[in-house]
């Protein structure tokens, strides 16, 4: 295939174009009976959604998803669910400046090489507005997969760090600033960083931290479909995402063995949990937890140099409203990724 | 699938448990008429294997490939290949004491649990003996996606850390020492670590960093099966792995935007490649390149504290000869696995 | 995954039930600049669409289809090609009778017990305008597999046959008549039987037989995903089908070895084509042709004897505008399936 | 993927060339904890076997499985079943007159245009030895779908058929005669056929019904990968099979709606069976039957002419010991596929 589905068992494929007609999905492999709560799914979209706060772009999107198929009266029918999210904020004049150069950091130049024609409004496909389809799916797949409960949060913003073991925060508070950082004084430094950065025309980028708990034993296979591979592919098919740890993840590297093996209570409970909840591929009942890294945004609101498609290096001015940091909304999308790899392991 | 196969285009199957009477695989989508260097395919395998160097588990294991099917004449006939190693080194009774017990941080607990039933020689399924078929098909894959380069080396071990961008090193030092560190000053000092650890009974993890060279711009695919997504889920799908970082990864989120775009020079290379060489999910035609995370081995050589099948925690001594660190004989592995993620793409 | 998904490189992934709000689908893997003939895609669509004659159901429904995605500025882009067909045409009041039956040889039975929930609006998900999704891509399919030609066209309809093989007949008389049968003598029959059986209140089934032409060499795998078996099973995969037969089918059983053989002509044709253009799961470059079954439309304009809910056996008066006999708006169903295969193949 | 996989869950992939050292396979996605029935395997290997009676090829071949892996003290782990079953008799002399000649109706045509290259030693990877993987696979399967029963038996030989429906018949006398027909009188007929035919140099083809009862409701998809279609392409995968019907198949294209619709009885069943078991997709708990079509064998024991590489005609003697009709060695084929699309859907 090429790539536009997501999951063996509850698979979503997704279409669309950031100035197309909309953007959409299918959602294959859902469970029969399920009722859907609507007001969660349109939630999550929320908390993705350009404009939701001062510190983040500022283009309206309204990203409200219609269902076609699969659900009936309410509940799922075990059919395919067909969405669609109508793209009603072209504004396809923005992009004139960029119909014939490559930004530097960005797709164009590859799918360019790929295809020999690309969509360049935008970003086309490219666009992170593709990730509204995989939260609408996430949604739905975190109403099945109950009852275990995702949780992501921010955990760092460029060199702005949490610097705390999950277990020692509060997630209530996680949504009680716009950074989705659940300390608030970390959130508060965050906060500034971004707004300096934004008037300095630069950008930033940062870590997400997701915590999954209440995870049954046994979800994952052994050998090349483990729990954290897909874990991993989901997260590094995330926008801006460069890296993925599980568990002690790269300071684990650091430790002896006898500081790192998890011991067994008597319950087949572990007294630590370095292994982030996974032995041999398959969850063991303790939380699931990772780190994401994401890159700074590419798109600057500075003069860059770009490439021309006739070969000529070019300095442009941005335009468009842009994100200055958007690991705060790409918290939804971690948490909708994650919910699709456990809803796939338990179809 | 039950996770035993990886790719979508060129396949690996694989089989085998490390006390049964062999592991073995199935290639299939390879493309006909190569010349196969069996030669090249063995050497993979001698670099994977135990007892190669005096830092290393000093069983012996022949790893001896025998192909059955797809290989004629010398030439691939665009048949599956199948191939089995026999396991020659049963020793079963080492494994006695552990018929009912689950080691910490290993699968045993997960796989009991999950289908009710193990074979516990050995770690059988998720033995790192498994690896090996997954050494001999990157050993073909590299054959076919030339002139691709695939190469890894031990970045750190434990708090022993190179500290130097890989263009700073000179890769054809690599396998002049035992531990597969191109730099030889850091080399000695992870030896050194090495030693000092088993002597205290307790082992190590570390870091391999791969760097892929000579690639074609344009493989990858947008949104879910990115080149590197699945190069993460292929590296996380390898035992003990617990991270994955691309270009300037976990770092690079520190950087700021302006830092960090790798602009262009008129050829269409970068002038930094901070991004790893893909854009969008796409090779851009810069150098891959990223860092995979190894935890310490979880089998000690000292008493440990297990959980018995009836639920009581016992104190056994461990035996058995088991690595130190891994993370050596981990690189062809890395190899391997990028070498299946490339022809995968490329066909 | 659910079975809403076609084809391995070039795929098909439908959603919809009849009388939801659209049905639709994405279609991943087609190459880029390819410039769409959208009058093409619906010309075949008007092809199926009800209402097209007098012998057909007089339903009305307008079967325009809006593409979404993946095509700008006329030209495929290589990403997902989303689509949707809006469904105008509800009158679900017409479906109230069924709400608490099973129609006899509907699937309604089926979808209850397996779901426990179902669409019972004009059989939902198991309609046939689920295949106007089919036609759609199979139209794309059909201009990117070009110079292949296809060619499907009413063999029989209930004991009314052809009686010819297909050399002997003239294509360019399939669409001169209602049947879609190109020997306007039996073609004339065929209508004559249709309008009897319609003032009977039953209903008819027939035989569609595809020829296809320019195949090059090559296509299809040995084994498993041999080319006659990915028709198979795409032709048994489109309602009311029963029966699937190539080159000599059943027939051919009837023959001895030396009548059947296809003996070379210097140039690698064939003499005859008893085989039906395939050896060993491959194309060999002679026409592919073979016949599809369907069975008589199950629903008829008479009363019947269906289940209800609670187990009880309820003479019921069928409803609603129904074709006597759906094997001439099968014909490009039958076309689109067999270019979604050979797209499949060539990708 | 290449095509040497069959199914999504209950998988098998499988290698070997006739003329290679083994042939083999593996089966991911057992379930794990089912006790294995080793003889009852190399029971259904034996009925597949050459040389088993007086009319068919009498080459040895003693078709011994060995198992690998995923076995553990008798019962399946839940880990791959790596298997092989060795190549004893290769006998490769009598293939040199082959070494530049293309067989009619074989499949040495179209894999050397393909792959430009072939093991053309027994037909290589096109020979029917292939099947024994499968036979092996399918008697697996047909261990953990019980109590599902699945019956094949022989219906026709050349223009010999049985000419009775399946309830007339009495399964218990499948095996009593080398043909596998439950009809004794016409065994007896396509045995002298047989023979008569095999004085001529000539072949046979023949229908294979196969019968599956105890089937529970719910097996199948809708849309795609219904049950129907899946078993069309398990069937039209096996070589030599030009056709499938499934229930009144071809003949039900002659039949009225009124006569054809299967009636319900109150508890669910129907008064008929037309459907041959599956409706939209779906099994009904009613028995699925079928016919599978198989052309006539092609390696002819006379002078035939052939295709040189070169691009002439010459008549070649055929050598070797061939089947006059594999049609009774089939009949495990047929139930193995079968036993492998249902624990497809089971799992």
């Amino acid at each position: 295939m090429a790539g536009n589905t997501f999951g063996k068992n509850f698979t979503l494929t997704t279409f669309g174009e950031s100035h197309g007609e909309a953007i959409g999905g299918i959602i294959d492999g859902c469970p029969a009976n399920i009722t859907i709560d609507f007001d969660a799914i349109q939630h999550e979209l929320n908390r993705r959604k350009p404009g939701q706060s001062n510190i983040v772009t500022q283009r309206k999107e309204s990203d409200t998803v219609q269902f076609l198929s699969g659900i009936f009266e309410g509940k799922t029918t075990g059919t395919p669910i067909g969405f669609i999210i109508p793209n009603e904020n072209h504004k396809s004049k923005d992009y004139g400046h960029l119909t014939n150069h490559f930004r530097p950091s960005h797709a164009d130049f590859t799918y360019q090489k790929k295809y020999g024609i690309r969509d360049y409004r935008g970003g086309g496909r490219s666009s992170a507005r593709e990730t509204a389809c995989r939260v609408v799916a996430g949604a739905i797949a975190k109403q099945i997969i109950q009852p275990i409960q995702i949780t992501a949060f921010v955990s760092a913003i460029g060199n702005v760090s949490i610097g705390k073991p999950y277990q020692a925060l509060d997630f209530s508070k996680i949504e009680t600033n716009v950074v989705r950082c659940p300390d608030a004084e970390v959130a508060l430094q965050m906060e500034d960083l971004i707004k300096t950065t934004r008037k300095q025309g630069d950008t930033l980028g940062g870590v997400i931290t997701c915590v999954i708990q209440n995870v049954p034993i046994g979800l994952g296979n052994p050998v090349f479909d483990r729990l954290e591979a897909d874990l991993a592919k989901a997260m590094l098919s995330i926008n801006a995402t460069k890296g993925f740890e599980i568990g002690s993840g790269f300071a684990g590297t650091q430790m002896s063995g006898s500081q790192h093996n998890d011991y067994f209570n008597a319950d087949g409970s572990t007294k630590t949990n370095f292994s982030g909840g996974v032995q041999g591929g398959i969850s063991n009942g303790m939380d699931v937890y990772f780190n994401v890294a994401f890159k700074p945004v590419a798109t600057l609101m500075q003069p860059q140099e770009m490439l021309s498609e006739s070969g000529e290096i070019n300095t442009v001015v941005g335009k468009g409203r842009h994100d200055v940091c958007v690991v705060p909304r790409a918290v939804p999308i971690v948490e909708a990724m994650s919910a699709l790899v456990f809803a796939d392991f338990m179809r």
